[in-house]
Protein backbone atom coordinates (compact mmCIF):
# COMPACT_ATOMS: atom_id res chain seq x y z
CA UNK A 1 0.00 0.00 0.00
CA UNK A 2 3.37 2.28 0.44
CA UNK A 3 4.60 1.83 -3.00
CA UNK A 4 3.48 4.74 -4.12
CA UNK A 5 5.24 6.35 -1.37
CA UNK A 6 8.52 4.18 -1.92
CA UNK A 7 8.85 5.30 -5.28
CA UNK A 8 8.58 9.04 -5.04
CA UNK A 9 11.01 8.98 -2.43
CA UNK A 10 13.32 6.68 -4.73
CA UNK A 11 13.18 8.87 -7.35
CA UNK A 12 15.83 10.85 -5.17
CA UNK A 13 17.32 9.04 -2.64
CA UNK A 14 18.68 5.14 -2.66
CA UNK A 15 16.74 4.42 0.37
CA UNK A 16 16.61 0.31 1.84
CA UNK A 17 13.49 -1.51 2.72
CA UNK A 18 14.65 -1.38 6.04
CA UNK A 19 15.01 2.68 5.76
CA UNK A 20 11.43 2.78 4.12
CA UNK A 21 9.93 0.75 6.93
CA UNK A 22 10.78 3.57 9.20
CA UNK A 23 10.18 6.68 6.97
CA UNK A 24 6.78 5.54 6.42
CA UNK A 25 5.88 5.32 10.23
CA UNK A 26 6.07 9.42 9.85
CA UNK A 27 3.81 9.92 7.72
CA UNK A 28 -0.10 9.70 7.61
CA UNK A 29 -2.84 9.04 4.45
CA UNK A 30 -5.60 11.09 4.56
CA UNK A 31 -8.61 11.72 2.26
CA UNK A 32 -10.39 14.80 0.91
CA UNK A 33 -13.38 15.81 -0.78
CA UNK A 34 -13.50 18.04 -4.07
CA UNK A 35 -13.55 22.06 -2.23
CA UNK A 36 -12.73 20.18 0.91
CA UNK A 37 -9.47 22.71 2.44
CA UNK A 38 -6.38 21.34 4.32
CA UNK A 39 -5.22 24.30 5.36
CA UNK A 40 -7.50 28.02 5.74
CA UNK A 41 -6.08 30.90 5.91
CA UNK A 42 -4.85 32.49 9.14
CA UNK A 43 -4.30 29.29 11.09
CA UNK A 44 -1.26 27.26 11.98
CA UNK A 45 0.28 25.15 9.53
CA UNK A 46 0.36 21.36 10.99
CA UNK A 47 1.48 19.84 7.96
CA UNK A 48 2.91 19.54 4.13
CA UNK A 49 1.10 16.90 1.64
CA UNK A 50 2.47 14.89 -0.96
CA UNK A 51 -0.36 13.73 -3.39
CA UNK A 52 -0.74 10.43 -4.17
CA UNK A 53 -4.28 10.94 -6.29
CA UNK A 54 -6.08 14.19 -7.39
CA UNK A 55 -5.40 17.52 -7.73
CA UNK A 56 -5.23 20.40 -5.32
CA UNK A 57 -4.52 24.34 -5.33
CA UNK A 58 -3.32 26.79 -2.85
CA UNK A 59 -3.83 30.44 -3.22
CA UNK A 60 -4.57 33.77 -1.40
CA UNK A 61 -7.67 36.24 -1.90
CA UNK A 62 -6.13 39.95 -2.46
CA UNK A 63 -8.10 42.57 -0.33
CA UNK A 64 -10.38 42.86 -3.38
CA UNK A 65 -11.71 39.55 -3.37
CA UNK A 66 -9.69 38.52 -6.65
CA UNK A 67 -8.06 35.10 -6.04
CA UNK A 68 -4.72 34.39 -7.08
CA UNK A 69 -3.51 30.66 -7.74
CA UNK A 70 0.36 30.42 -6.35
CA UNK A 71 0.56 26.44 -7.06
CA UNK A 72 -1.45 23.73 -8.28
CA UNK A 73 -0.15 20.01 -6.98
CA UNK A 74 -0.58 17.00 -8.88
CA UNK A 75 0.15 13.27 -8.19
CA UNK A 76 4.20 13.48 -6.60
CA UNK A 77 3.93 17.04 -6.38
CA UNK A 78 3.68 18.35 -2.64
CA UNK A 79 1.91 21.22 -1.64
CA UNK A 80 0.99 23.11 1.88
CA UNK A 81 1.75 27.10 3.09
CA UNK A 82 5.29 26.21 3.08
CA UNK A 83 6.18 29.96 4.34
CA UNK A 84 3.84 28.97 7.49
CA UNK A 85 5.24 25.62 8.07
CA UNK A 86 8.66 26.32 7.76
CA UNK A 87 8.50 29.10 10.08
CA UNK A 88 5.65 27.91 12.41
CA UNK A 89 3.90 31.01 11.28
CA UNK A 90 -0.08 31.12 10.84
CA UNK A 91 -0.80 30.81 7.28
CA UNK A 92 -1.58 33.27 4.17
CA UNK A 93 -2.96 30.45 2.00
CA UNK A 94 -5.08 28.59 1.63
CA UNK A 95 -4.61 24.88 0.15
CA UNK A 96 -7.76 23.41 -1.18
CA UNK A 97 -8.75 20.46 -3.75
CA UNK A 98 -10.03 21.17 -6.84
CA UNK A 99 -10.93 16.82 -7.18
CA UNK A 100 -11.17 13.87 -4.64
CA UNK A 101 -7.81 13.66 -3.61
CA UNK A 102 -5.35 11.33 -1.46
CA UNK A 103 -2.28 12.61 -0.02
CA UNK A 104 0.64 11.51 2.60
CA UNK A 105 0.78 14.17 5.51
CA UNK A 106 3.46 14.77 7.34
CA UNK A 107 3.87 17.13 10.70
CA UNK A 108 6.69 19.79 10.93
CA UNK A 109 7.74 17.55 14.19
CA UNK A 110 7.85 14.47 12.12
CA UNK A 111 10.26 16.73 9.64
CA UNK A 112 12.28 17.05 11.79
CA UNK A 113 12.67 13.65 13.62
CA UNK A 114 12.51 11.87 10.08
CA UNK A 115 15.45 13.79 8.83
CA UNK A 116 17.77 12.98 12.68
CA UNK A 117 16.54 9.14 12.26
CA UNK A 118 17.05 8.85 8.41
CA UNK A 119 19.56 11.02 7.18
CA UNK A 120 18.84 9.98 3.71
CA UNK A 121 15.97 11.97 3.82
CA UNK A 122 17.68 15.15 4.63
CA UNK A 123 18.58 14.71 1.30
CA UNK A 124 15.52 14.00 -0.30
CA UNK A 125 14.12 17.36 0.97
CA UNK A 126 17.53 19.07 0.34
CA UNK A 127 17.40 17.93 -3.44
CA UNK A 128 13.64 18.75 -3.55
CA UNK A 129 13.52 21.86 -2.26
CA UNK A 130 16.24 22.86 -4.67
CA UNK A 131 14.27 22.02 -7.56
CA UNK A 132 11.37 23.38 -6.20
CA UNK A 133 13.14 27.03 -5.72
CA UNK A 134 14.61 26.21 -9.59
CA UNK A 135 10.89 26.02 -10.78
CA UNK A 136 9.69 29.13 -8.53
CA UNK A 137 12.78 31.05 -10.61
CA UNK A 138 11.57 30.24 -13.71
CA UNK A 139 7.88 31.30 -12.62
CA UNK A 140 9.14 34.61 -11.54
CA UNK A 141 10.89 35.23 -14.97
CA UNK A 142 7.89 34.28 -16.85
CA UNK A 143 5.71 36.26 -14.95
CA UNK A 144 8.32 38.82 -15.83
CA UNK A 145 9.21 39.05 -19.07
CA UNK A 146 6.58 37.18 -20.85
CA UNK A 147 3.37 37.75 -22.58
CA UNK A 148 0.17 36.19 -21.56
CA UNK A 149 0.22 33.66 -24.72
CA UNK A 150 3.77 32.98 -23.74
CA UNK A 151 2.77 31.88 -20.56
CA UNK A 152 -0.11 30.29 -21.51
CA UNK A 153 1.88 27.98 -24.12
CA UNK A 154 4.23 27.81 -21.36
CA UNK A 155 2.40 26.21 -18.67
CA UNK A 156 0.63 23.52 -21.61
CA UNK A 157 4.09 22.63 -22.71
CA UNK A 158 5.64 21.90 -19.06
CA UNK A 159 1.95 20.27 -17.58
CA UNK A 160 0.57 18.26 -20.49
CA UNK A 161 -2.32 16.68 -18.23
CA UNK A 162 -3.36 19.66 -16.68
CA UNK A 163 -5.55 21.39 -18.81
CA UNK A 164 -8.23 18.48 -18.42
CA UNK A 165 -8.22 18.38 -14.81
CA UNK A 166 -8.29 22.29 -13.79
CA UNK A 167 -10.89 24.45 -14.78
CA UNK A 168 -10.07 27.50 -16.91
CA UNK A 169 -10.86 29.99 -14.85
CA UNK A 170 -8.15 28.46 -12.14
CA UNK A 171 -5.62 28.29 -15.37
CA UNK A 172 -6.23 32.40 -15.90
CA UNK A 173 -5.69 33.02 -12.22
CA UNK A 174 -2.59 30.94 -11.84
CA UNK A 175 -1.00 32.87 -15.20
CA UNK A 176 -2.04 36.13 -13.89
CA UNK A 177 -4.68 36.37 -16.63
CA UNK A 178 -8.08 37.45 -17.34
CA UNK A 179 -10.45 34.78 -18.21
CA UNK A 180 -11.27 36.49 -21.40
CA UNK A 181 -7.89 37.03 -22.60
CA UNK A 182 -7.39 32.98 -21.68
CA UNK A 183 -10.63 32.04 -23.68
CA UNK A 184 -9.12 33.83 -26.87
CA UNK A 185 -5.95 32.12 -26.25
CA UNK A 186 -7.68 28.50 -25.91
CA UNK A 187 -9.71 29.11 -29.43
CA UNK B 1 39.38 34.80 8.17
CA UNK B 2 36.83 32.10 8.22
CA UNK B 3 34.77 34.03 10.73
CA UNK B 4 32.52 34.88 8.09
CA UNK B 5 31.77 31.63 7.05
CA UNK B 6 31.34 29.49 10.55
CA UNK B 7 29.18 32.64 11.38
CA UNK B 8 27.15 32.20 8.38
CA UNK B 9 26.93 28.35 8.62
CA UNK B 10 25.70 28.49 12.61
CA UNK B 11 22.57 31.11 11.89
CA UNK B 12 21.41 27.42 11.03
CA UNK B 13 23.22 24.75 12.27
CA UNK B 14 25.11 23.72 15.71
CA UNK B 15 28.26 23.19 13.37
CA UNK B 16 31.77 22.24 16.10
CA UNK B 17 34.94 24.03 15.42
CA UNK B 18 36.30 20.28 14.12
CA UNK B 19 33.88 19.85 11.54
CA UNK B 20 33.82 23.67 10.28
CA UNK B 21 37.94 22.83 9.44
CA UNK B 22 36.47 20.39 7.47
CA UNK B 23 33.84 22.52 6.03
CA UNK B 24 35.77 25.50 4.98
CA UNK B 25 38.44 23.56 3.04
CA UNK B 26 35.77 22.65 0.53
CA UNK B 27 35.26 26.81 -0.34
CA UNK B 28 37.28 29.04 -2.51
CA UNK B 29 37.74 32.70 -1.61
CA UNK B 30 37.12 34.72 -4.79
CA UNK B 31 37.31 38.73 -5.46
CA UNK B 32 35.31 40.33 -8.12
CA UNK B 33 35.27 44.07 -9.77
CA UNK B 34 32.38 46.12 -10.18
CA UNK B 35 30.57 44.95 -13.79
CA UNK B 36 32.52 41.63 -13.56
CA UNK B 37 30.68 38.84 -14.38
CA UNK B 38 30.08 35.33 -12.16
CA UNK B 39 28.50 33.55 -14.88
CA UNK B 40 27.05 34.24 -18.33
CA UNK B 41 24.84 33.17 -20.14
CA UNK B 42 24.90 29.61 -22.09
CA UNK B 43 27.95 28.42 -20.06
CA UNK B 44 28.21 25.71 -17.78
CA UNK B 45 27.69 26.53 -14.25
CA UNK B 46 30.10 25.54 -12.27
CA UNK B 47 29.87 26.95 -8.75
CA UNK B 48 27.40 28.31 -6.17
CA UNK B 49 28.81 31.63 -4.40
CA UNK B 50 27.61 32.73 -0.72
CA UNK B 51 28.25 36.78 -0.71
CA UNK B 52 31.01 38.24 2.06
CA UNK B 53 31.02 42.11 0.31
CA UNK B 54 29.72 43.90 -1.82
CA UNK B 55 26.18 43.58 -4.25
CA UNK B 56 25.31 41.42 -7.34
CA UNK B 57 22.42 40.44 -9.45
CA UNK B 58 21.08 37.59 -11.51
CA UNK B 59 19.17 38.66 -14.76
CA UNK B 60 18.31 37.61 -18.03
CA UNK B 61 18.36 39.78 -21.24
CA UNK B 62 14.68 38.97 -23.15
CA UNK B 63 14.49 38.93 -27.12
CA UNK B 64 13.96 42.59 -27.13
CA UNK B 65 17.35 43.24 -25.56
CA UNK B 66 15.91 44.23 -21.93
CA UNK B 67 17.26 42.96 -18.75
CA UNK B 68 15.19 41.14 -16.35
CA UNK B 69 16.55 41.18 -12.86
CA UNK B 70 15.55 37.50 -10.91
CA UNK B 71 17.87 38.83 -7.50
CA UNK B 72 19.94 40.79 -5.97
CA UNK B 73 22.41 39.32 -3.51
CA UNK B 74 23.34 41.23 -0.43
CA UNK B 75 26.78 39.98 2.08
CA UNK B 76 24.76 36.26 3.81
CA UNK B 77 23.13 35.96 0.68
CA UNK B 78 23.51 33.31 -2.04
CA UNK B 79 23.24 33.61 -6.05
CA UNK B 80 24.05 31.31 -8.34
CA UNK B 81 22.21 30.55 -11.55
CA UNK B 82 20.53 27.80 -9.36
CA UNK B 83 18.89 25.99 -12.27
CA UNK B 84 21.81 25.56 -14.20
CA UNK B 85 23.73 24.40 -11.15
CA UNK B 86 20.97 21.82 -9.52
CA UNK B 87 20.27 20.41 -13.20
CA UNK B 88 24.23 20.80 -14.09
CA UNK B 89 22.93 22.23 -17.30
CA UNK B 90 24.03 25.12 -19.05
CA UNK B 91 23.19 28.18 -17.68
CA UNK B 92 19.84 30.81 -18.64
CA UNK B 93 21.05 33.81 -16.06
CA UNK B 94 24.11 35.92 -16.08
CA UNK B 95 25.55 36.86 -12.62
CA UNK B 96 27.61 40.17 -12.47
CA UNK B 97 28.36 42.26 -9.56
CA UNK B 98 27.12 45.86 -8.82
CA UNK B 99 29.82 46.60 -6.44
CA UNK B 100 33.06 45.30 -6.07
CA UNK B 101 32.71 41.77 -4.30
CA UNK B 102 33.97 39.25 -2.31
CA UNK B 103 32.61 35.71 -2.26
CA UNK B 104 32.82 32.54 -1.01
CA UNK B 105 32.74 30.16 -4.05
CA UNK B 106 31.22 26.43 -3.89
CA UNK B 107 31.59 23.77 -6.72
CA UNK B 108 28.60 21.20 -7.55
CA UNK B 109 31.61 18.53 -6.47
CA UNK B 110 32.21 20.23 -3.50
CA UNK B 111 28.56 20.41 -2.43
CA UNK B 112 28.15 16.61 -3.06
CA UNK B 113 30.86 15.97 -0.89
CA UNK B 114 30.83 18.48 1.77
CA UNK B 115 26.84 16.54 2.40
CA UNK B 116 28.34 13.92 2.76
CA UNK B 117 31.47 14.12 4.72
CA UNK B 118 29.52 17.11 7.20
CA UNK B 119 25.79 15.69 7.45
CA UNK B 120 25.14 18.79 9.33
CA UNK B 121 25.91 20.64 5.91
CA UNK B 122 22.58 18.53 4.44
CA UNK B 123 20.82 20.38 6.82
CA UNK B 124 22.18 23.60 6.76
CA UNK B 125 20.94 23.25 2.48
CA UNK B 126 17.90 21.70 3.14
CA UNK B 127 17.12 24.72 5.91
CA UNK B 128 18.44 27.44 3.34
CA UNK B 129 17.01 26.31 0.55
CA UNK B 130 13.06 25.99 2.06
CA UNK B 131 13.52 29.54 3.26
CA UNK B 132 14.48 30.39 -0.22
CA UNK B 133 11.45 28.61 -1.27
CA UNK B 134 9.50 30.46 0.82
CA UNK B 135 10.90 34.26 -0.43
CA UNK B 136 10.02 33.12 -3.86
CA UNK B 137 6.54 32.10 -3.34
CA UNK B 138 6.12 35.32 -1.79
CA UNK B 139 7.72 37.60 -4.45
CA UNK B 140 5.74 35.17 -7.32
CA UNK B 141 2.11 36.79 -4.93
CA UNK B 142 3.50 40.09 -4.92
CA UNK B 143 4.00 40.27 -8.83
CA UNK B 144 0.87 38.64 -9.63
CA UNK B 145 -1.33 40.55 -6.94
CA UNK B 146 0.10 43.49 -5.73
CA UNK B 147 1.00 47.19 -7.23
CA UNK B 148 3.84 48.67 -8.33
CA UNK B 149 3.64 51.09 -5.43
CA UNK B 150 2.92 48.26 -3.22
CA UNK B 151 5.82 46.21 -4.69
CA UNK B 152 7.87 49.00 -3.88
CA UNK B 153 7.14 49.77 -1.11
CA UNK B 154 8.08 46.19 0.53
CA UNK B 155 10.96 46.13 -1.25
CA UNK B 156 11.88 49.26 0.81
CA UNK B 157 10.49 47.76 4.08
CA UNK B 158 11.73 44.06 2.92
CA UNK B 159 15.26 45.46 2.36
CA UNK B 160 15.76 49.16 3.67
CA UNK B 161 20.01 48.81 3.26
CA UNK B 162 19.42 47.65 -0.76
CA UNK B 163 18.20 51.35 -2.14
CA UNK B 164 22.03 52.86 -1.27
CA UNK B 165 23.70 50.14 -3.28
CA UNK B 166 21.59 49.55 -6.35
CA UNK B 167 20.57 51.94 -9.03
CA UNK B 168 16.96 53.10 -9.86
CA UNK B 169 17.05 51.38 -12.82
CA UNK B 170 17.73 47.91 -11.39
CA UNK B 171 15.49 47.81 -8.58
CA UNK B 172 12.58 49.00 -11.41
CA UNK B 173 13.82 46.34 -13.64
CA UNK B 174 13.87 43.62 -10.39
CA UNK B 175 10.08 45.18 -9.36
CA UNK B 176 8.78 44.61 -13.05
CA UNK B 177 8.10 48.29 -13.36
CA UNK B 178 9.19 50.87 -15.59
CA UNK B 179 11.71 53.74 -14.52
CA UNK B 180 8.87 56.11 -14.98
CA UNK B 181 6.34 54.65 -12.58
CA UNK B 182 9.66 54.31 -10.25
CA UNK B 183 10.77 57.45 -10.10
CA UNK B 184 7.11 58.98 -9.63
CA UNK B 185 7.46 56.61 -6.46
CA UNK B 186 10.43 57.80 -4.93
CA UNK B 187 9.33 61.64 -5.53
Amino acid sequence: MSQFLKNHIRQVTDLSDEEFETVRTFFTQKKFRKRQFLIQENQPVHEIYLIEKGFLKSSVIDDSGKEHILQFAAPNWWISDFAGFFKQEISSLAVDCIEDSEVYALSYTSLTLLCSEVPLMERFFRVKSNFGYVALQQRILSLMSKSAKERYEDFIRQYPGFIDHIPKQLIASYLGVSRETLSRLYS
